[in-house]
């Protein structure tokens, strides 16, 4: 349940209110809002009965939530989440370009690649200093190394940085390092994890798992919520299906849902989604189209060299004109 | 493999390869093209020796097909296809945007909504008269009435009209009311329905199973153009997955592979993927953004009222907005 | 709705109910019964009021029906259809082995297979004349020369012969042959050919499409038993997914399921789910042990030669320890 | 690659090809064999030249691996792995039965199903403390005193416990109660856990991921051998497709697939896979008729009072019908 405060409420009758709820033996969380305070409540078993707060003072209304997830829904909180980020502001009204390569391979790669997506139109770097590999034989990411590269891309360029975590042991180490801290698509439902991010003070972003359903990826989101932290990007990168012609199967109507049910904002992920440079540059387009916050692509200057992904990332040059297009279809959807 | 003539290659060379092609037990098929002939050869098995045919007069070259495909791949066929429809040319840079009823319920209901989507922008009419539907105690639709409210609109309107045949036994009648014959997306594999195809006067407009791969697909289509009809429109629809916020998956990634592994023309059925309104204008403008060749959705103005597939069906003042931008987006990419 | 007589109803008091059910336009259809008549209310739309009806001579109850199916639920005849096809009886409570190639591919080819696979213990023979193939381009099938090849193994070994029919045209040849008409994966929804098997006299074999939900299959079950034809065995042939270690993915819950929501016997084809050759035992034992009524198997004395789905095909010597493994596990637990 | 010494080969021969493997760059991991040593060479990039090896002292061969798992696979190791818990070793030949509740509720719960279980013929308790949620206001188990409990049943019963493990922070607590660690699902490919599983000095069952393929399952267990614990048991419980009539889609198909690449035990869960009480029982039986090494079900005395899947849980007279059948089924395939 969501209880609405009138406009005028003073602190202490709110105060009154989150007494209440808690005298309830449930969890009272009071919700930002431009003109009023809302406080929701949560760990309730079963409906909550409103009469008792509906009589209190300074209480406008009592709204059942019909979701289960709550903090990240529109029902307790109907304005769009903006992301703050360096100079860059997610979810507000601006098509938000992340690029760069899979892996940190060297300080020159990464250089070489910033300065590239950069000069394109790219707000934010993005780069994997430790990364999930299926075989432990595999390339795993320089580690703390690849995480002085990025400070390193940062400080030339400007740019924040975004980079993946992988556990609760390396947590503070990346934290201290990156401007947006990555969860990935395997440890969409690391449940300890989750609960480690909602502690984080930089924003995260979610991929979703990639059999996950809409339903599923937002109670994650509400993990990182309900643990303090309410900066949280979605991010969609195709699920597993039959189809065989490109990785996974990219799923854009998670857009509108998405946009609906939540205040969160939504990049997408063409180059995991098709795993094939060729679709990359339709499929950013097509996302855009559908309304995402922005884009979070792979370029590498040698993509036959790359440590991993290589056959995803787009040349420096399709990357500019990538950022032409969506910029263009951006731009004609948004009357600019 | 695919024999290519020379540019000044005489009809009696032409016909020189076409016997010895012949005498080896294959057929030959001549493939229309702007400069020069080629002649592909089916119904090998195994690769076929090039060497004799490269000895002859007037033989240029001999390409060995990787495909299992062949008509309808650009290996065969370099050049789009453009299917001419009465006024409307599909394929060849423009967009096409085919709107209309699931189902034709009545001849007033039919030239309502066929005003609607005419002025909206429409240039293609669809309507269901005979339709597929999981239950048999469900709505069939109105069969050979429901085509005569076809011709009528197409009399009225001057736009084109598609609509599903579901069998050999209302073959005929349907070519001989239909602008365009749909194959529905059951009948993907329907062979006998597909040879029949094959002998049609007119464009066959082939949707993909909802459990196909694109091989499948453009193999299914492979039997129309096998048959003796150039004339096939590939239309995506959506697949089916483990998603639940969607009725099937829209699987955009279709739109590069298929345009770059066939010259047929493709366009996406939004209504179909989504099986909910609220989906249809973000996915038809990222459809569009991916390069569909056009757009084929479900306009109804009393959706509440329809027999079926109502909650899909936009408002007409929806499709309004929607064509306002899937132009601005088709525009926008083409500099026009 | 179904109403349900009692046990000493006259067929008066019968027809006058059926007569009550016409005056509402709705259909009337007869359910044999072993002690007492029922009557199904069919194409109502929405509920049936049951109150002028419990109120007539020899009306016992009248039951709503919950399911969109409704002839082949267990809500309307709750005893096991049980099918005779000449000696073999399906779905009584034995264990049917059907066996046999992909394809006809000859006299001595057919021949050769059915003395195996009746020697190693199966009761029905199966094998393709008329080929449903993704390529136009492959082998099709011998056609009715396949069909006279059926003639003779049943008139050599007195096994009842299953082949599958592809269209309309064929129909009418196809049921002069076979003991048990097929209708294929790919044409679960032919709801024009589902309409034809309604009216055959030959009971029909229904398999699963590749994507198609429980409800989906049986209501394309519905569409024949709604023709008249009262015969129809389900067949589980594996649907299609991500996993690529076997051709489809074999769903045995569809036994349980089927089971109590039908009275339909179910038949497991395990060669066409696995498409591999090594896991076809294994599902054979597994599906016997969920309680199938039957399998489907495909048995080539040279795989390596078949014409289609060699692969997949075991060994004479294989199906004789399938058929030792499966009859031990079907007598161990119904106590034999 | 795999270097097979000879049977008499000395502890300085095998030294002295170690010394070369590691000169090379490469690890080399000695391989426990019956007659003879083998030595894998792992964390080659490309093909390992083998003449260099071929021509030492006690080398009897050099075999090239051909899958990109190594230690997990059969051509690394050719017998079955038999892991010891206790009195009860799984994958030696024997039927494993593990069954309890999904999560530990109280001490009189757990003893009370303990009980009962054991009773039926059940080897191994089950019972989740730390319990993976989908919504973070969901119960999330007991935690250690959870673990105690575990403790106190396999006191009372003499059984084994086997319980899940979330994170690293809580694995050494895990590690000290449970008999066998079980990683979950969601946490499949969750890297950092595997490597502290590789470390752990108990066994751990690794679930499939719900969308995971044999080979990504493989390569996690791959994570664990590859950091120093070779005692892994792969558990099969379902993955996620459109089907829509059971939780997930049980694929058995995997047995055979496991049971031909690796060396290592596979278990079925049936419970998870149905997510319904009345597909459990079918599904057991199939499983072991499938040559599942052994079965982990969910059983609860008050299913409708159960904490977390109480649908699916089955009551403690069903888990006696389940252990009758499944051990005559197996009885029967094993001749005993």
């Amino acid at each position: 349940m969501l209880i609405v405060m009138s406009k005028g409420a003073t602190p202490e009758q709110t105060q009154a209110v989150i007494t209440e709820i808690e005298k309830r033996g449930y969890t009272a969380r009071p919700i930002p809002g431009g003109e009023r305070v809302s406080i929701g409540v949560l760990y309730n078993q079963g409906p909550v009965d409103a009469s008792p707060f509906l009589g209190m003072s300074g209480v406008k209304d009592a709204i059942p939530i019909t979701r289960p997830y709550k903090l990240v829904s529109r029902e307790f909180k109907a304005e769009d989440t903006v992301i703050q980020v360096g100079p860059v502001s997610i979810g507000n009204g601006n098509l938000t370009l992340i690029a760069g390569p899979c892996a940190i391979e060297s300080k020159e790669q990464a250089l070489t690649i910033a300065a590239h997506v950069q000069k394109a139109g790219a707000h934010i770097f993005r780069g994997g200093a430790f990364k999930p590999r299926t075989s432990p034989y595999s390339f795993q990411g320089l580690g703390r190394e690849g995480l002085e590269i990025l400070r390193m891309v940062r400080e030339t360029t400007g740019m924040p940085v975004i980079t993946e975590v992988m556990d609760d042991e390396t947590f503070d180490l990346v934290e201290a390092y990156a401007d947006i801290i990555q969860i990935g698509t395997r440890n969409m439902q690391n449940f300890s994890l989750l609960r480690r991010a909602g502690k984080a003070s930089k924003p995260v972003m979610l991929k979703r798992g990639m059999a996950a359903t809409i339903e599923e990826w937002l109670m994650a989101a509400e993990y990182i919520l309900e643990g303090g932290n309410p900066s949280v990007i979605l991010c969609e990168r195709g699920v597993r299906t039959f189809v065989n012609h490109s990785r996974n199967t990219l799923d854009l109507s998670s857009i509108p849902v998405i946009r609906k049910e939540s205040h969160l904002p939504i990049i997408i992920d063409p180059s995991h989604a098709a795993g094939r440079r060729d679709q990359v540059i339709p499929l950013s387009r097509a996302a855009v189209a559908a309304e995402a916050h922005g884009l979070m692509v792979e370029v590498h200057h040698e993509p036959d060299k790359a440590l991993s992904d290589g056959t995803q990332s787009l040349y420096p040059d399709q990357f500019v004109t990538l950022c032409g297009q969506v910029r263009g279809i951006y731009d004609m959807l948004n009357k600019k």
